[in-house]
C-alpha cells in the first residue's frame, strides 16, 4: 500500500481525532487553561507515538511545555529535518459570535469549526499524519525527523527561546520547516520568502520640570510637543522616504526577479484599502504597496502622549512629550545597529530648549529571509506546485514571527513555512474553521516533501 | 480734614473690615460656597452704602451676583469713571498647607494672611475706602464713579459678557480701572500696557478607520502620527519663527521706546528660568525673552494624543492624532483671522494619505493693549510715581485676563490695572497675603487718582 492510499484510507479516523484535538481548550493566555495545554501536550505526544515515534515526550519549560520526538534512523547520509507546530490556541472570545461553540467542532460543508481548528491543529497534525503512513506502509522514513511542537505560539512564546538556547544539540537540524503556516487560496499555494525584523525606541522630549502655563512661559522657552514634532518629522521626507542617516544602508536591494515575484502575486489597490479604511496607499517613493508591505523597511509612529489630552482646551505648556516608534526591518538590517542610528539621529535632530531621553528600549528581532536557491524551499516549491498544480506565489511577509528568528538566531537554520492556513480562515476570530480537503492535501504535502528531501 | 488724614485716622477700623470681609469664605468654584459668594455680594454693597453711594446693590446674572453702585454728582462736565474688582476668592485647599486657617484671618507683621486677603479683597475694598474718605471730608467725589464688583473671575467669569452686554447703558464709563492688578515690588509701581488675545484650534488627522497592526499596514498607508508631527514642524522654524502664513501680519511692531521701557524692568535669567525648570529660554529670533512674553505672539502646543500610550511598546499604526494647539496673540492680531490662517496653513501642510478635520473651535479672545498716550493710563503712571516715590515699570502680561477684553469689547474703554497684588503674595497658593502698608497706600492712590480726573 502506498502512503497516498494509507491516507485516503484513514481520512475519516484522522477528521475525527482533529476534531477531539479541538475539543481540548488549549488556551495558552488564559491562566485557567493551564492544565487543558498540558493536556494537549500529552495528547500530541500520546498521538505521536501511535504514529510510530516511540520516543515522544513532553518537555517542560519555564511557561507552556513543548512535545519533542525524534526518528533518526534514515542514517548518517540523510538529512535531519525539524518540523515545527504549536498546539496552543488564541482565547475564544467573545462566544457570543461563534455559530458553534468553539470547543465542540462542528463539520459544515468541507468546513470544521472551532477554535484552533486552521491555527495550527490541522496544520500540526498534518507531519504526524504523513509520519504515520510513511512508517505504516513503508516502516521507515526517508529522512532522519524531529518533531517539535509548543504550546505558547499564541502569546508570543516567551520561554522558547531559552529552551531552544538550552536544547541547540537536541534540537540541530539540516532543515526546519514550520506546519503554522498559510497558503494563498486552497487553489493557489504561495511560499514565505522573508519576514519583517523590528527595532522599538520610546522618545522623551523634556522641557520644564512640570506644565506650565503657557502665558507665562509659552513663548520664551521650548514646547517638548513642538519640539517632538520637528524630532520625527526629520526622520521621514513628506514623499515616504526614511530620512534617519544610514537606515537604508544594510537593506538588500531587490532583485528584478523578486519584484517580478511580487507583482505576479494579484494585487487590489481597492480591496487593500478596505482592509484599513485609509484613504490612500503611501509610503517609500519608487516602489509598489506589495514591495513597501513585503520588502521593505518601515519606520512607524505607535503613539504620541503629551501635555492636555481630555475635552476642550486648556493653555498648558507641557513637560514633557513621548512618542513610541518601532521600524520593521529587512535583511540585512539589524536591530541594535537601526536602533543606534535611530538614536543618533534623535539626538541630532532634538532643537535648542529640551532635553531628549530614551525609555523601553531592546527587545528588537532579526528580520528572516530565506537566501535564493535555499534547497529546503526548492524542495517545498517542488511539492506545492504538484500537490495543487500550480506554481507557489513567493511572497513575504510585513510582519514578524519571533520563533522564526529563534530557530535562526539559535540553530542557524532558516525555517520554512509549509502550513495550510488561508487568509479566510478567521485565525484569531469567531468562527475559525480549518477546510477539511486542504487538511487531506497537507498530508500529502509532508509524505511528499519527506520523500523529495530524502532523496 | 483731608482725605490722606481721614485715611490715617480710619487705618485701624479699615484692616479690621478687610479682615471681616476675608472672613466670608466667598469660593465661586464651590457650589457649597454659593450662598457665601451671595453674602460677600451683600457685605460689599452694604460696605458702599457705609462709604456715602446710596444705591449701591446686588444685581443677578446668571451665575454669581454682581455689585454696582454710581455717583453721578460731579457734573456733566467731568468724567465718568468705572472702577472694576472681584470678591470671590480661589479654592483654599490644599488647607493643610497654610499655616493659619484660610478663612480665619491673621496678622503677622505687615502682613494680613488669608484667602482672598490680596486676590482681590484688599485691591477691591481701596476704591470704596477712597471714595468714602472724600464723601467724608469733602461731601463730594472730584468725578462721577461708578462701582461694579464681580463675583466669578476666579471661574472666569462666564456670566459677565452677557451681563455686561445687556447693560452697556448702566455701565457706559469714560475711563475704566481695575482694582484686580499687581505692582512689581512694594517699592516699585507698574503699569500693564498689554495683555495677550488668544486662538484656539485642535487639529485631528485621521487614517485608517481603526487602529492598524503596524506590519500590515505600517509600510504602505501614511501613519496619522507622523503626519501630525509633520504638520505640526511646518507651523513653526526650529528657531522658533512661527511659520504659519500671514501669522505676523498684523502685530504691532516694538517701538524703540517700547524696547527701551521693556528693557528697563529686571530680568534675571537663571531666576526665570527656575521657575518652570526649562534647561533654556528659546522663542522668536530677534527678541529678548522679556518681549517674547510681554509682546510677541506664540504658539503652543498644548497636547498631543495619538495610539499606544500604555506602558511598553504596541506595534499599532494609529487612526488618528490629534494635536490641542493655542496662540497668545497680540496688538492688532485678530483671533478669528488667525484661526483661518492656522486652518488654511494645516490643510495646505497636510500630506498625502490623510485627512484632517478641525475640532474645538472658537472661544478666542482679542488682545488687549492701552494705546500709546491713553488718558487714564497717564494720570496712573503720575499717580503711581508720586504715592510709590519711582517712576512705574511698562509691563506688559503673556496671559489674559478675559474681563479686560469684555470690558473693551463692549464698552470700547481700555481698563487700566490700578491694583496692589505682589506676585510673592501666593495668589491662588496657600498662606496668601496682603501688605496692611500697601493696603493704605492704595487707597492714596486711588484718592489721588479721582482727585487727579477731576482736574
Amino acid at each position: 500500500m502506498t502512503a497516498e492510499a494509507w491516507l485516503d484510507q484513514e481520512q475519516k479516523r484522522y477528521v475525527d481525532e482533529l476534531i477531539a484535538f479541538i475539543r481540548i481548550p488549549s488556551v495558552s493566555a488564559k491562566p485557567e487553561n493551564m492544565g487543558d495545554v498540558q493536556k494537549a501536550a500529552e495528547w500530541v505526544a500520546e498521538r505521536v507515538k501511535r504514529a510510530g515515534i516511540d520516543n515522544a515526550r513532553v518537555l517542560p519549560t519555564a511557561g507552556h511545555p513543548v512535545v519533542y520526538a525524534d526518528w533518526m534512523h534514515a542514517g548518517a547520509d540523510k538529512p535531519t529535518v525539524m518540523i515545527y507546530g504549536h498546539f496552543d490556541v488564541q482565547p475564544a472570545e467573545p462566544y457570543e459570535l461563534w455559530d458553534s461553540a468553539p470547543f465542540e467542532p462542528e463539520i459544515r460543508g468541507d468546513r470544521i469549526y472551532g477554535r484552533g481548528a486552521s491555527d495550527d491543529k490541522a496544520g500540526m497534525m498534518t507531519p504526524i499524519l504523513a509520519v504515520e503512513a510513511l512508517l505504516k506502509t513503508t516502516g521507515k522514513l526517508p529522512v532522519n525527523v524531529k518533531l517539535f511542537f509548543e504550546g505558547q505560539e499564541e502569546i508570543g512564546s516567551p520561554d522558547l527561546p531559552d529552551f531552544v538556547r538550552d536544547n541547540v544539540d537536541l534540537l540541530k537540524a539540516d532543515m526546519i520547516f514550520s506546519a503554522d503556516g498559510l497558503q494563498w487560496t486552497p487553489e493557489q499555494p504561495m511560499l514565505v520568502d522573508a519576514l519583517k525584523g523590528m527595532a522599538k525606541m520610546e522618545i522623551v522630549v523634556q522641557g520644564p520640570r512640570s506644565d506650565q502655563h503657557s502665558g507665562l512661559h509659552g513663548a520664551a522657552i521650548a514646547n517638548p510637543a513642538m519640539a517632538l514634532a520637528q524630532i520625527l518629522a526629520s526622520m521621514k521626507s513628506l514623499d515616504g522616504l526614511i530620512t534617519v542617516e544610514g537606515f537604508y544602508d544594510d537593506v538588500i536591494p531587490l532583485s528584478e526577479e523578486d519584484r517580478a515575484e511580487i507583482a505576479r502575486v494579484p494585487y487590489d489597490e481597492a480591496e487593500y484599502l478596505a482592509e484599513s479604511g485609509a484613504p490612500a496607499t503611501f509610503g517609500e517613493p519608487g516602489y509598489t504597496t506589495r514591495e513597501r508591505l513585503w520588502a521593505r523597511p518601515a519606520l512607524d509612529v505607535n503613539g504620541l502622549t503629551s501635555g492636555y489630552q481630555g475635552i476642550g482646551s486648556k493653555t498648558v505648556h507641557p513637560a514633557e512629550a513621548r512618542a513610541k516608534i518601532t521600524c520593521r526591518l529587512v535583511a540585512a538590517q539589524d536591530p541594535v545597529k537601526i536602533y543606534n542610528q535611530l538614536e543618533a539621529h534623535v539626538r541630532k535632530h532634538t532643537p535648542h530648549g529640551v532635553t531628549v531621553r530614551f525609555e523601553n528600549a531592546g527587545g528588537g528581532s532579526v528580520p528572516y529571509h530565506v537566501p535564493a536557491g535555499h534547497n529546503a524551499t526548492a524542495v517545498a516549491r517542488e511539492v506545492l506546485a504538484e500537490v495543487f498544480g500550480v506554481e507557489p506565489y513567493r511572497t513575504r511577509s510585513g510582519g514578524s514571527i519571533p520563533v522564526m528568528s529563534t530557530l535562526l538566531d539559535y540553530l542557524g537554520v532558516h525555517a520554512v513555512m509549509f502550513g495550510w492556513s488561508m487568509g479566510d480562515e478567521n485565525l484569531h476570530a469567531p468562527n475559525e474553521f480549518a477546510r477539511i480537503g486542504v487538511y487531506r492535501k497537507g498530508q500529502s504535502a509532508y509524505v511528499r516533501l519527506l520523500e523529495k528531501l530524502g532523496g
